[in-house]
C-alpha cells in the first residue's frame, strides 16, 4: 500500500497513542502536513509562532502525562521554539519535535535556510536523531517515542528531511501499536527510604514531578500523618494538584534566604522526584545549594523517574496507603470589593474558581495572594514556570485546554511575559478553547526592579529603570485580544473583576481580562 | 577608578564605535543594564521579545554596516533571538550578542535557567566566547568586535557571567579606542577577473553584499557599460540600493526553473560578494546548483569579503571608474484607483515612496508589483529576507529607523511573518520611529499553498489547507497596532491606500496600514 514518509511518521505517532500535533509548518514540512489528512487520529493545531507550539505541547504534556508532537520548520522554526522547549524539558514534559529539513543531498549547497539543526536542538533535547533515510524511519521514531514517553518524559527531536517525508515508504508496512517500556521502581530505594522516614520522625519530603498529582498527594499525606513527616513542594512545579481534599504543603519560596529559613530545623530531607534545592540565581553571600548544613538529603527517586510510582510504593511500604488527603471541603473568601490589587485579584480568583479548573500560573510578582487564597479552594491543578523562561503561560494554558476540554483554564499571566507569546490567543480563538486569560498589568518587569533592589544599595539610574518599564506607550491588552479574535474585558474594580472572572470561566471559548493593578 | 565589568564591556563597545544596544535583559544582566547609565555613548533600546532585539540589530547593521549590541537573558533569551540571528548571519550583518549567564560557580547546581548557551549559540554565530573571568574580558571583547566588525560582518556571541559583570574591574583601566583590522583586497583576484570580464564580453556579474550599495552599483554599471557585462543581484539581498540613478539589474528569482532560465546564455558568471546560485528548496527534477552546465563561475570575492572594495578595485582595473549609474530621474506610476490588489498596492507604494526611503521587504508572495514598480522610482534602499526565516521585517524596519532617523522606513510585511515578531511595533512607538508598517493581508501562508501546488498533482486536503490559512478568526491588525500604541489605518480602496501611505510616510512616528488584498 502506498504511504508517504510523512504518513508513516504520523501513523507511528498514533501507534504510540500520540494524538495531537502543535504545528507551524513550512515548505520542508508539506508532506507531513498532507499526512494529517490521511491520519485523522492525530489532530493538527496551528500556532502562529513556534514558541506558541512548543509551549502548547508543554501544557498538553503537563496535563496528560502524554507526549504531543510539534511540527517545526527547519532550524529557524526550532529556534523560535527553544525557550518553551527549555521550560518543557525542565518540567520533564514529554514532547516529540518533528523538525523538517532539506533533503540531505541539498545540505552541502548551504541554501539560505540551512542550519545545524542537531546542534541547535541539543541543549533542549534529551534525544536528537534524524530520519535521514526511509529505512531508518521506524527505529528513529521508536527512539524518539521511547525518549519522550518515559514517565516523567523527555524532549525528543526528530529531524525529517523533506524528500524522505514525501517518498513512498509503503515497504515499511503499517506501524504497529507499541507501548514505551518504562523503568521499574527500585524496591531497594523504597525500602531504605521507608525505614528512614519511619525512624526519623519529622523528615521533610520534598516533592516534585508526578508526586504532586492528586493520588500521590493523598498517599503521601497518609505517610506524613503516620510518620510525622512534612510535605514540601519544589518552588515551580510542572503541575501541582491543589485545593479541597489535598494536604496543605509548603511550596519552597524563590529567594535563597527564604528557602533556607523554611528548611531550617529539618535534619532529613527526602527527595521524591525533586532536585536538591538550589538558588534560582546566585547572590553574593548566599550559597548555591540551599540545603542547610545540618540537613541530610536522601533520595527516594530523581526528577527523571516516575515519582508517582515511588510515592505509591513508599506509602505501601509504610502501611500508609488509603489516605483521604486530610483536609475538608473548599473554603472560599468572599468576593472582594474596592481597588484592583494583587490581594483583591487573589480574592476574586479564589472566589470565582470553578471545580477542577486548571491554572497556568506565570503571575511573577503579582500572584502571591492568588496562590495562597486558592490553597483551600475547590480542587484544581496548577502549572508553574518550571524552567524560568518567561512566555510559557499563555501557550501552556492553550495546550492544557486542548488536553482537557472539560476543564476551564485560567491563565494568570504577568504582562511582561505575556508579550512574549501573545499569539497563543489566536489559537485559543480558532480552537474555541475555554481559556480565561487574566493579564496582570503592572507595566514593568517588576522582578528586575526587585532584584536590582537586592543587588544594589543605590537606586536605579534613569536608563536602567527605563529598560524595566513597559510604559510610553502603555500596552492595551484589550485591543491585542480583539486583534486575535478573543473577547476582552477590562474591569475597573475588584467587584467587576470577580464578575468578569465568573462570566469568563462559565462561557465557552476564550476571553481576556486586563487587570491594571494599583 | 571603580568600574564594573558591565561598564567595561559597554565602554569597550563605545571604544569600537558601537553605539546601540537592543536589549531585553533579565536578572543576570542587571549589571549590564546599570552600566548603560554610566555609558551614555551606548543607547539602550528595549524590545519586548528577544527576536525583536536581534532583528532590530540586523536592520541596524544592514543600514550602517556597523555592529550593534544585543543584550539577551541566558539561553532562553538567546533562543528567542535565534531565528533573526540566523537571518542576520546570512546577511553578514555585524552583531555582538551580550548573553548574560549565571556565575560559573553556580552552573554545576543546574538551576532552572541553566543551559548550554555556547552550544545553542554556535549554529548562528561566527564566534562564541565567554568573559568568564575579569582578566579575560579585554581579549574576549576584542575577539567579539573583530569577528563582528569585519566588512561584511559576522555574529559574535559573548557569554557574560553575572558576577563578572557586577565585579569591580577598575584594574583593567579604560578601554581604548580601537579599529578592527580588515582583510585587504586580493589584487591578484582583481587582476585575473578584470581580464576575464574584459575578454569575455557579456559576462554576468552576480552581486551580493555591499556590492549592491549605491557607490558600488555606479562603479559596476560603468564596468558593464565598458565591457558589455550584465549586472545581476542575488535573490534576497541584505540591502540593495535602488531607484533613480542606479542601474536596472536582474535580481535572481526564487524558483529554480526561473533562475536557470535567467542564467541561460551566460558563459561566464562572476561572483562579486555573492554565492553561486542554489535552489532555495530542493525540488524533484531540479538540481541544487542553479549554475547552467555551460556556464563557468569565477569568483572576484566571496560573500564574507568586502565586496564594495572589490567592486571599486575591479572598476579601477578596467578603467571604468566614475560611472554615473546610467539611468535618469525617477519615474512614478500614477496613483492607483479601484480594488486593493498586489498590483494596486505596488502602484500606491511606487507613487508615494519618498526620496531616500528604506523598504524592509518581507512581502512574500504579495510584493512582486511593488518591487518592479519602485525599480525606477526615487532613490531608496531595500532589505530582503536573506536568511529565509520569517519574522524579520518589522524588527529590521525598526532597527533601520534607529540607524537612519532622517530616512522614512516602509515595512512591506506579509501577515503570516508579521505575527512572528509583532512586538516590534511597541518599540517603534516608544522610540518615536518613523516607520510605516504596511501589512499585506491575504489571510494565509500563501507560499505554502503555492509550494503545495508545485509538489502535488492532487489538491490539498481539508486539514492541510486549514494549517495554511489564517482564518477563523481573522486577525485585526488595526487592533493589534492600537494595542501597542501605533496609529492604525485600514484603507478600503487603492486611492485610500495611496493617501494613507503618503500621510503615514510624512508624519513623524510609526503607523500601521492594514491592506486586505483581494
Amino acid at each position: 500500500m502506498a504511504m508517504t514518509g510523512g504518513e508513516y511518521v504520523l501513523k507511528s505517532a498514533a501507534a504510540h497513542s500520540i494524538g495531537v500535533c502543535f504545528a507551524n509548518p513550512g515548505t520542508t514540512e508539506m508532506a507531513l502536513v498532507d499526512a494529517l489528512d490521511a491520519t485523522p487520529q492525530v489532530r493538527g493545531v496551528l500556532g502562529l509562532f513556534e514558541g506558541v507550539c512548543t509551549g502548547m505541547a508543554d501544557g498538553y504534556a503537563r496535563m496528560t502525562g502524554k507526549p504531543a508532537l510539534t511540527m517545526l520548520h527547519l532550524g529557524v522554526g526550532l529556534g523560535n521554539g527553544i525557550a518553551n522547549l527549555h521550560n518543557a524539558r525542565r518540567a520533564y514534559s514529554p514532547i516529540v519535535n518533528l523538525v523538517g529539513d532539506h533533503p540531505q543531498e541539498h545540505l552541502p549547497y548551504d541554501a539560505p535556510l540551512t542550519s545545524d539543526i542537531a546542534t541547535m536542538a541539543a541543549p533542549v533535547s534529551d534525544w536528537v536523531g534524524a530520519g535521514g533515510r526511509v529505512a531508518a524511519l521506524p527505529e528513529a521514531f521508536r527512539h524518539a517515542a521511547d525518549s519522550a514517553g518515559q514517565r516523567p518524559g523527555g524532549i525528543a527531536t526528530l529531524i525529517l528531511p523533506a524528500d524522505v517525508m514525501a517518498a513512498d515508504v509503503g515497504e515499511l508496512g503499517e506501524p504497529e501499536a507499541r507501548e514505551v517500556r518504562r523503568r521499574p521502581v527500585d524496591a531497594g530505594a523504597v525500602e531504605r527510604v521507608a525505614k528512614i522516614v519511619a525512624e526519623k520522625r519529622g523528615a521533610g519530603l520534598l516533592l516534585g514531578g508526578t508526586a504532586l498529582l492528586r493520588e500521590s498527594l493523598k498517599q503521601l499525606e497518609a505517610v506524613a500523618r503516620k510518620t510525622g513527616a512534612q510535605l514540601l513542594a519544589e518552588p515551580f512545579p510542572a503541575r501541582m494538584d491543589r485545593g479541597a481534599g489535598l494536604p496543605d504543603l509548603i511550596r519552597l519560596p524563590y529567594f535563597p534566604e527564604a528557602v533556607l529559613e523554611r528548611l531550617q530545623g529539618f535534619d532529613t530531607l527526602v527527595l521524591v522526584g525533586a532536585k536538591p534545592p538550589v538558588s534560582f540565581f546566585k547572590y553574593p553571600g548566599y550559597p548555591s545549594s540551599l540545603v542547610p548544613e545540618s540537613c541530610r538529603v536522601e533520595t527516594l527517586c530523581a526528577p527523571d523517574e516516575d515519582a508517582a510510582a515511588y510515592a505509591a510504593a513508599l506509602a505501601e511500604a509504610l502501611g500508609a496507603a488509603g489516605g483521604n488527603g486530610g483536609s475538608t471541603g473548599p473554603e472560599r473568601p468572599d468576593a472582594p470589593s474596592g481597588a484592583l490589587t494583587t490581594k483583591s485579584l487573589g480574592q476574586a480568583v479564589a472566589a470565582a474558581l470553578p471545580e477542577h479548573a486548571i491554572i497556568a500560573d506565570e503571575s511573577a510578582t503579582s500572584g502571591g495572594p492568588a496562590y495562597h487564597l486558592t490553597k483551600q479552594g475547590p480542587a484544581h491543578s496548577a502549572m508553574y514556570l518550571t524552567g524560568g523562561g518567561i512566555g510559557m503561560g499563555l501557550p501552556a494554558a492553550t495546550g492544557a485546554a486542548v488536553a482537557c476540554p472539560d476543564r476551564p483554564v485560567l491563565a494568570l499571566q504577568a504582562d511582561g511575559g505575556g508579550m512574549y507569546t501573545l499569539q497563543a490567543l489566536w489559537t485559543q480563538a480558532r480552537e474555541g478553547l475555554n481559556v480565561t486569560n487574566v493579564i496582570l498589568v503592572n507595566r514593568k518587569y517588576q522582578i528586575l526592579q526587585v532584584e536590582h533592589g537586592r543587588a544594589s544599595q543605590s537606586g536605579m539610574g534613569e536608563t536602567a529603570r527605563g529598560l524595566t518599564e513597559l510604559r510610553d506607550p502603555e500596552l492595551d491588552w484589550c485591543a491585542l485580544a480583539q486583534g486575535m479574535g478573543v473577547a476582552p474585558r477590562r474591569p475597573q474594580s475588584a467587584e467587576g473583576l470577580h464578575t468578569a472572572l465568573k462570566n469568563s470561566l462559565e462561557e465557552p471559548g476564550p476571553s481576556l481580562i486586563e487587570v491594571v493593578l494599583e
